[in-house]
């Protein structure tokens, strides 16, 4: 058989333990489509182009992975791609219970795409592209959490003005 | 013994999880308070009028029923109506969590009215306003979720331009 | 409306806890039957007739109250007795895992039977029988959080050879 | 590339919830390794050997999958058959932690051997062995839970004398 | 060893709880360093100097104690000061896993910084910020929460005219 | 201020993840009881003796560290040693509950003595000495989560004859 799984996120930025997941996909998988949820209006740090391009960096020379954007359901954006699965990395009882709702109703919108859940290194338990914004706008030094690119294009953004909320 | 219980929420939309919480509250009470909160300050998807509206729609029949609509503090509400309960339905521990933080915080306020936890069909653990909101806005069917009237409400909001984040 | 409610447990021994579930129970319902679960094979400190007769001590007085046993399921017991609702107190995120899986297979073996949740005051969230087995096995003070029969009660036990595992 | 994922497990006895947990696994694997860990030092209720009977009879006629025991390492065995991922079902918070745990000390123990979580159908969240023997022990209908020749096997096991604890 | 904490919050408003457990800390530490973060990007209800105002109000005739704000990372800050502990409070699980994350990201950042969390007075279990603005704000009482300059500010915020979201 | 801390547990046997603590909990205070629980009836693997022995040596070379152990209530014990503090490791959210309940517990029957939790690092969550005692059963290998010499005195345990459940 010839199984191919999606990786659904918002990847704003990518981290290491996003990449983490990804090549444990790459294990179990033929092929890995990571989709960027494109979210505008949640008013994402980088525009969906930026995150395309980031991980178009970052994953560059892992083999059999798609890298795209979707603004649609997640389930129809997977079926229309022939994916069998969505991936989903588990750091903590709160994502548990979040991640296993969006499941339950994904599996109600398209039975035949199982979710699986993956367990990143523990050392990436901590890391959400959340908190890392939070130390980069603080000037902390992000180098030992996301990848080169994505600490440059984040110093790039923490040095411009804010000018909305 | 009359005992009457108030069930509040923001009902913004009414799901088939707050229906069956209701169904069951009945079971239990002389009589049922349906309690919209106006929570404006939310910029809910639908307004005050809109979800009383809604309510009335989906209940009508069934007996020992109020709808309507609160915006101070509950317990002072409950207080005012008679009630002697507190009606709440729990899915998740994150649920629980909070739930038992606000009715700590109103057996503070108002000793004499008890938070009674109800728990809905399991097959309601992933339903959420705020997920059947997300759905409808990328198009998704929402029809397994919500009664019909609701239904047909969301896809005309889904149609609409949005003018404000 | 007459409401009977059934709150079963171990009840070995009765704490406060227990107690106070007890009142809200008969805040909200016209009879309330305090239901203890023999559960010989779990080895009970106390014996199914000293729980019994604890119970009836420290419940003496307050109305509308049946106090027995039951050995065999839950919902068969409640349905003979008449009862629509199964009370349970919830202390914390750990009882309210296990109790959700109670009540929602209890659900399924009896339709009409609610399990409602109530919440004990915060200042019993850490009691359990078990805890105060233990303090009581090691000397320390229960009067705290036991009646005063159930603290001779321990007192006497503790100072008993222990036979068995 | 051809994939086989090991599904561990007590199996005592198998539940509606198992099958469910293997079904998504062979659409997601090219073989499935259904494994029973002896266990003896946990005085299950059933036999290896019946448990591996009873897996044989309620899983013939599915495709590409082995039932098989063992009693070592679940690493070393996974390794031994060639498995690269190790599949468990996840239901609830408390699940989560523990098989998070395994997972972490898993992947400490053997790098290559990835776990995946699936979850089962959200009618199985109630579903565990232990609350299916402790209904059947109390003569409750299990039929809704376990396949027929599980049930027919508890029933059997309910009515023989208990003669160890 | 003469040791130094710091408790870092944002203390919008400072809070009955806040001020058990810098109580606490100062039955563990030599002197105390209550560290207010700015976020200013929050929307705090309080300014930075109304905060620090009332922080020196309740916490006058406290020892060992200085009050100040910061706006950098907590850890940076720390360091400066020459703490060799950041305090947290726990009172839930959905604290505690935030907190965690948190924690080892601080960590991380700076290994020499530990932190520990105290538990408040379970009567404060139920205390946030949050909850208390939002009950003054529907002209609840709230001097049971709060220190009484606290409860005066509070009252005051609610009297004028909200002209933000 | 002299600040002395007592560390609490069963230790059967001692773990790289208590080590971590230890060593925590020494740049805090200035003095660290290591305390034994001697828990007989809970049958631990290692005797009362063997796990001092353990101890004695993993710890040999810390400064301000006493190890003892003790068999009645642990606030007494404290209180008798002239501890300000109880220490206890978090790793997770379910530690997390119990090691609360029993830490209100504490301060209940001693209102003098602080529990406060400290974090060991991420590499550790997964390290319990339960899990250890059952790897080590299996054969597999542990010389990455104990100190040498108690790998060793787990092999000698797990290479006897069992003679006992």
């Amino acid at each position: 058989m010839s199984h191919l799984a999606i990786y659904p996120g918002s990847f704003d930025p990518p981290t290491n333990g996003h990449l983490d997941v990804v090549d444990r996909a790459l294990n179990l998988f033929d092929g890995v489509i990571v989709a960027v949820a494109s979210n505008e209006a949640k008013h994402p740090l980088f525009s969906t182009e930026e995150r395309l391009g980031l991980l178009h960096t970052v994953l560059q020379g892992r083999p059999r992975i798609r890298i795209t954007a979707f603004d649609g359901l997640l389930v129809d954006f997977a079926r229309q791609q022939g994916a069998s699965a969505v991936i989903r990395g588990l750091r903590a009882v709160s994502d548990f219970e979040f991640e296993f709702q969006m499941a339950l109703m994904n599996r109600k919108l398209e039975p035949d795409i199982e979710t699986i859940f993956l367990m990143p290194k523990e050392e990436y338990t901590y890391l959400s592209s959340r908190i890392i914004k939070e130390i980069a706008r603080l000037g902390g030094a992000i180098g030992a959490f996301v990848p080169p690119c994505v600490a440059d294009a984040l110093r790039s953004k923490s040095s411009q003005p804010v000018t909305n909320a």
